[in-house]
């Protein structure tokens, strides 16, 4: 098992706490490239906060930004269980983070490789790298139950 | 003076406050549609709070969510000094406001008429009215001042 899957291991732990709390099931982890520390862990609480900025990644940012005291934290690694939306799409790019992964495509809402395609845009100028399918069947899986059973 | 111009003046106010602070000036203030009461007023934040999420208009949003408890507040009207970035302009989305007022246009970071166009987007479902232009030359003059100082 590779670094990749046992960090998005962590992220998808993160989802399952969201879906325990009636949250759409996302996890977000948030590492240092050398060190391979964990900086920050998050999921999903835009209900429970009453926040709709509280996605998994934005709070995991914001809780690593606090950590290093700076608006910005280079040299890091976002694992995140499905694709980010624009508007995390856009905070991972001004939070200047090297790489994202991410499990499962979002064709519906995601930034990256859905319509708007935000790191196809000259405006944004940190394009992290980005790396997707890295254990995209569960990942796709916790959340497709989860608005299944909604649906119910 | 009509009550746009009016709102916005307070926006600028907020953006004054920003600049006091060496953060780039740019303040928003959030309005019950009905009643024409103030819910929140903020400004630019991110160096501060070493916070890169913590733009004026997220924290206004953020601000009026936790009073209203609902990560949604409809029949509300947000006033920007300056469009929104692509992450704001998805967050406003989100939050179901339904106008968003703003000063100066950014074909740098914007993310509504600049590059993203991120309203145009099918996947965008709640569409703001969108209305530029307000007190736009004031609002374009006090950032301008504040990157020429850094550039000196």
């Amino acid at each position: 098992m590779n670094d990749d899957n046992s960090y998005m291991r962590l992220a998808m732990e993160e989802a399952k706490i969201a879906q325990g709390k009636d949250e759409v099931p996302i996890g977000a982890v948030l590492i240092d490239n050398e060190s391979g520390e964990v900086l920050s862990k998050a999921h999903n609480l835009t209900r429970t906060r009453h926040d709709p900025s509280a996605h998994a990644e934005s709070l995991a940012i914001r809780e690593a930004c606090t950590l290093r005291e700076s608006q910005r934290i280079p040299n890091t690694t976002l694992y995140v269980t499905i694709e980010p939306c624009p508007m995390c799409a856009a905070l991972i790019s001004y939070a200047r983070i090297d790489r994202v992964v991410f499990g499962a495509t979002d064709p519906k809402s995601g930034g990256i490789t859905a319509a708007p395609k935000l790191y196809e845009k000259d405006q944004i100028h940190h394009k992290p790298n980005v790396i997707s399918g890295v254990m995209e069947e569960d990942c796709r899986a916790l959340i497709q139950r989860f608005f299944q059973s909604k649906r119910k």
